[in-house]
């Protein structure tokens, strides 16, 4: 099909949909390594996971035999008002940065949370509520996960507590009433409602907290709270799995006008949009049925994949949480106060560590002021004012498309625009001014994360 | 059609955005009152509305002949960026509200500068890069509009010049960054740049500015300046006529399922988004080929339509604009400092005026807590953050809504949600906390305002 037809953005109908997630990991020859129970270092069992998580959300992290999982109706009833989402051809990037390559992005800032992470919890609101809970627990650091979280518990009118990073808490009124416009509790953590809060208060009394304090905090509301479990938006195996929801209507976007790309590009965190992103691509390469160059992009500052090591490691910076397999800088490493966006997680989805370690992936670290011209360029020329999170793609993407340029290749680009920046205007305005710095660390820098990692190996 | 088949978001091809522009004053049987030279009482020319505005934008500003106005390509290519904007049915609201009536919605903050201010920027911009400008001065005072306008000429790359309300400036600094970082220069107004401001500063050393203020310095600036013109984001003909493509898709998208509305609903401060909203209909309403009730919605505190004269009257506080007639105020009207949203502008659009006047339209006044309700409302079941503009159409949407299910009614609602609330937070803050309260004016206290009215008719 000719360019010309190609409309600026790509909508699905109603009907084209996805009806399943697709769980990637039943499609993986070498599986990711299992949770451990850090007492026992066994792999953790289904009924220890329905302590913390839903019952069916433990079940949807642990299962990787079933490939595809239904997605039930009252979900797709809410991802109706929201999705399908634009695939959006950057016809004007393209023009400006006059390249040969052809660059589509998905854009998942549609929505008042102002990312994709309302897509993983919107399902786990639903199962909380399946299961007859009150409420649920949560942490959140730069907001947005909390934001999200908030609207669908608003949706199926289920309590929603969330633990805030206090100096989020403090610098983000903005985030914090979008919160409680939607009804959900905020507490700046560290706080006096936990015991762990309580002690961290104790110990550091002027502490603007963390988000290993705040998961902390988080989880013990859950456990002794009853009728409450503790959910995260990143990560988890299940919250990949929500997220394939991303890929699927990518991938059908693409087919519908014979597009096949050639590389595919997200940014990663824990790794929520990434793994959802490239979740059927990665399905057809590890199947052999096509070939794609997937990119992850993470911050210079906080490099896990690729600087990280390969190893067991507490997911949460509390350490009361299951060990994971994954690249981690270890659970004891503290990200750089320099640092403006999100991405500032130590470790990585244990899926995605587990493809990047096969070689199936590749990995690439930037620094902030090339992802702040970056995202101010495709402010500028696309439109939308991209998060600072979404804008580590944008740049490589614009990377690879400079690269075409020089090389003369027509190549596709894909890559995933998560969300919006309006609530990181504060990162915005440090660059505008001109006061933005990088930090890379050194090795001796890492040291620290890295003597935290638990002897399990 | 039956329900089941209308999606809950009606996207139009690109090949169906309009091509158009549809000028509603060409099809009105009784034409709007000219505007006035202040000076001479005589209607304006095209040569001295030159001198302000673009030469082609005084062309359209006075154009009351040609029903179609042609979009030129390269604005066409920019809609494309972000348009069509989808038209959404409120399933979800329907069912919580229990209501027979059938509720849609035509969303226009799904682009960065958060509202349908950008169809006019838009065309502006491109009509001042055409006369071959460096650049425009404007105002803005919520913000919506100078965040359009920078969006729209960083794309054309042209100059933007913003005087921002001070105390807009201080409190809403995300608003500005935003502008900023689409490479506009913003000065909090009043300042030291022109003679105005001088003037203002030297008799009011502390003052936080007002819209009038800002007015007169853009105004100053822009015919004081080679190669720069004054542009305005509402009130006009030329917005509205702009803001066309707003009704034109929503009639098309329902076109397409046979959907023919009952009642139309929007928000209206100087009318860009009402005007545009209402166009189509309006036209065949005054052609006799259908009726429809439509209703403006504007705020107790600033009740131009529901409690104005129908008189001339200047379009700006400085009073250096023409005159318009108008339901109006009077320009020295200053809206009560409680008031959170925007639509606080003392007059109203000559052609919604006009049409008001001959009965062709209703309005409505509400008072601004039962707005955040109804912006809360909407938000927690809908999952769009509503801004408090648009909030003003939602509430009387559902007041509407719960009508018909008094009555059993089936009707056909339709409102315009122009915008979202993200950079308002500080007044959904103020209603979270429980600290909003309402204010209408007495009689007394728009008589200063009414006394400012000049001497014409």
């Amino acid at each position: 099909m000719s360019n010309q037809k190609i409309p600026y953005k790509i909508y699905l109908e109603e009907q084209e949909m996805p009806k399943q997630w697709y769980n990637l990991r039943a499609d993986m020859k070498e599986k990711p390594e299992p949770l451990l129970n850090p007492a026992t270092l066994q792999p953790v069992t289904l009924e220890e996971l329905s302590g913390i998580f839903c019952k069916e959300l433990a079940m949807q992290e642990l299962n990787d035999t079933d490939a595809y999982i239904d997605i039930p109706e009252e979900i797709r009833k809410f991802y109706r008002m929201y999705r399908p989402s634009p695939l959006v051809r950057a016809y004007c990037l393209e023009e400006k940065l006059k390249t040969p390559a052809k660059i589509y992005y998905k854009f998942e800032g549609n929505n008042t949370s102002g990312s994709h992470k309302l897509n993983s919890a919107i399902a786990q609101a639903y199962y909380a509520k399946k299961q007859g809970l009150k409420g649920v627990t949560t942490e959140t650091g730069a907001g947005q996960w909390g934001t999200a979280l908030s609207m669908a518990c608003s949706y199926f009118d289920l309590d929603c507590q969330v633990y805030m990073v206090k100096v989020s808490y403090e610098q983000k009124p903005f985030r914090r009433e979008v919160m409680r416009t939607y009804g959900a509790s905020v507490t700046p953590s560290p706080s006096e409602t936990t015991k762990v809060g309580r002690e961290i208060l104790k110990e550091h009394p002027g502490t603007t907290g963390s988000l290993g304090c705040a998961i902390s905090e988080a989880v013990e509301k859950a456990v002794t709270s009853e009728g409450y479990r503790y959910v995260l938006g990143s990560v988890l195996n299940q919250v990949l799995l929500h997220q394939s929801v991303i890929g699927l209507e990518t991938k059908t976007a693409l087919e519908k006008y014979d597009i096949v790309p050639d590389i595919i590009i997200g940014c990663a965190g824990g790794g929520s949009n990434l793994g959802g992103l490239i979740s059927p691509f990665m399905g057809e390469k590890i199947k052999g049925k096509r070939d794609y160059r997937i990119i992850a992009v993470e911050p210079a500052s906080c490099p896990s994949l690729t600087r990280g090591k390969y190893a067991y490691d507490f997911c949460d910076t509390g350490r009361v949480c299951p060990l994971s397999k994954m690249y981690t800088l270890g659970s004891g490493f503290i990200p750089s106060a320099n640092h403006a966006g999100g991405l500032r997680y130590h470790g990585m989805s244990s899926t995605l560590s587990k493809l990047y370690h096969d070689g199936l992936m590749e990995a690439r670290s930037v620094e902030q002021t090339a992802v702040f011209e970056a995202a101010t360029q495709f402010a500028r020329i696309e439109g939308i004012l991209p998060a600072p999170e979404s804008s580590h793609a944008i740049r490589v993407a614009i990377d690879e498309a400079l690269k075409c340029k020089e090389t003369g290749e027509e190549k596709t680009i894909v890559f995933g625009l998560t969300g919006t920046g309006y609530f990181d205007m504060m990162a915005y305005e440090k660059f505008n001014n001109g006061e933005m710095s990088d930090y890379i660390p050194t090795d001796d820098d890492l040291k620290p994360g890295f003597a935290s990692l638990p002897k399990v190996d």
